[in-house]
């Protein structure tokens, strides 16, 4: 299968001008190109460009019924800094692109855990952020434990022992700050389904059947045939489930609303909300630090002592969370540019012509 | 199978004076009482009195080697009011009884979230708190959102892809306050290795496989069979393995050592920490609420609408994390007593005689 590579800056290009010829300011533009460049960079297939411009397409400023993202939104901060929680902020995203409110959120954090040993942002009237492992990679690499969580636009996920889906595949993204210890940050980011609903596609494609346990058809049983797949199961039975609840539990007590009718206006009675939700947190480091560090090690030598010992005793095909990403990125690093596959050129292609721009393919070269 | 009524006083008189008799204070036994009666109240047969005080017998207070818990033990706080992050506390817990350590540091989590939004606690140099669900549920019961994680004991559990035991059952607890919502709090609580160790033995008991993908041999391959099983395997794969690896990086961060050598005082090289590490974590619900519940609904009955939601379309089947937990603690209330095998009353009783108070049958009741 032949890969190309993109240059960054006909990336950027491509990515700003499609945002903007869809009415997002110049800023939001930007953190949409930034983000999308920084999912490719680290190898993230799921969540690039185009897929952020198929979610706007759906669910958000494109979508005609009830468009779940508006370009130029103001976020509207409920505390200020005479406010009872002094280390928490709640913010009222207005429907604002995902990656422009996550970015600013996940900074808040920052800037709070610096003042409290921990920080955190909860909104409400959210648009999908694209890829939650990239919010906490940024903390991670400024050196703070980062954590964020959200509820995904659909409702695409059967409960534990139950058999219609009313749970989004809602994530979890874990970053901690091992970049001096271990050259790069280690991301724990994953949905709570067994696999991704981009994922049957691929089965779809190569023929081959589920993973058991994976997925169930329209009747609400167990099926390995990707064809038949109807709705997907949570990872790890109960416990899976568990986490999946917590996305949706921590959503209500922010202010979102019914599963099932979420980014669905065609579901929605008046008065209900359709929106989806986002949680942040980061930890300062030095806030967990009790000081006393075997052998006189600093905290960064005691994370790569206890790494050292995980993955020894022959454990060497273990791998660390992040550490696919971090390759990806040197790969991108040493073509300078992101890869993409033909299938994937043609659609980019696709959103260069949609918007006005040139795309000239002898800018790009085939990796070898 | 006979199960067994016994009267809460007699438990508690019989736990007090365990713990007196090997050394603890006062305080320290009313601690240890109070949280295996809350576990067996609540159906925990895993974390009960009998296992409190045989984790005591093989790595507390009664291990010969280096007693992991100090009857007696000052908590030493390094923060004071005038710190750097206000939000967060850091204690050195000295071996202290996890239980009494435990309780104070959610109760610490609690106060400084009513001033903050969210607090937290980490602990280094600590002895097993036993049941984390307990300290959640507690917070979850007192209005709170309320999340712990520690590291277990011992490293048994084999890293995804790998092939030896270099991390422990570690597990994680959340609690949400929704007694007022759904009558009762929800509480995850579970291991992130497949099954716990206790269950291998069951299964060994009862002559039943183990579940696919629960556990390997000794040599390191999968294997169903209770009576080859070495080591456990995370849940969920990559993602289970992952969970695990977060509380040894938040332990290695607050101060504590290579897991291999956790408890093991025969592995212990000089300068080398044994100890786990506690970490806890509560938030005000009022801190994440925006305010702005659709259908003028308050924060709980929207919790209650998309609990409702969840759990409706026909998924009668699907039950709620704790629900378990409150229906144990609903038939304990109505036999006025905890629930016991005749197995458990036996090795209670030896706990009765060992520490010379009488245990008298004739108060245990037999449950119908």
């Amino acid at each position: 299968m032949s890969e190309y590579i993109l240059p960054l800056d006909l990336h950027d290009q491509i990515a700003n001008t499609a945002y903007r010829h869809r009415g997002f300011t110049d800023e939001e533009a930007a953190y949409g190109a930034s983000m999308a460049q920084s999912a490719s960079w680290h190898g993230i297939k799921t969540h690039n460009l185009i897929k952020a411009l198929k979610l706007d397409d759906l669910f958000g400023s494109q979508n005609k019924v009830s468009p779940g993202c508006v370009p130029g939104a103001k976020i509207q901060r409920l505390d200020t800094g005479s406010d009872r929680f002094l280390a928490s902020q709640r913010w009222n995203a207005n429907r604002k692109l995902g990656q422009a409110v996550a970015v600013e959120a996940i900074q808040t954090c920052m800037d709070l855990a610096d003042r409290y040993g921990v920080g955190m942002v909860s909104v409400d009237q959210a648009f999908h952020y694209l890829w939650g492992g990239g919010y906490v990679m940024d903390a991670a690499e400024k050196g703070y434990i980062a954590y964020t969580n959200c509820t995904a636009s659909l409702a695409e996920v059967v409960p534990f022992q139950g058999s219609f889906p009313t749970l989004g595949t809602n994530p979890h993204s874990w970053g901690f700050p091992t970049r001096e210890t271990i050259g790069f940050p280690i991301v724990i980011d994953w949905a709570t389904s067994t696999i991704a609903t981009g994922r049957v596609e691929v089965f779809k494609r190569e023929g081959r059947p589920l993973p058991v346990g994976s997925a169930v058809d329209k009747d609400g049983n167990p099926t390995t045939n990707p064809n038949n797949v109807a709705w997907l199961l949570p990872f790890g039975g109960h416990k899976g489930y568990s986490l999946a609840l917590i996305n949706e539990l921590v959503a209500a007590m922010i202010g979102g609303s019914l599963p099932t009718i979420r980014s669905r206006p065609e579901l929605q009675s008046d008065g209900e909300k359709i929106a989806c939700n986002f949680f942040f947190q980061v930890i300062h480091p030095d806030a967990l630090s009790c000081g006393a560090f075997a052998m006189g090690r600093n905290q960064s030598d005691n994370v790569a002592e206890v790494i050292r010992d995980v993955l020894g005793h022959g454990n060497k095909s273990s791998r660390l969370p992040g550490q696919i990403e971090h390759e990806a990125a040197k790969l991108s690093q040493s073509v300078d540019g992101l890869i993409f596959t033909e299938a994937e050129i043609d659609a980019i292609e696709q959103i260069a012509l949609g918007c006005g721009t040139p795309f000239d393919r002898s800018l790009l070269r085939l990796l070898n």
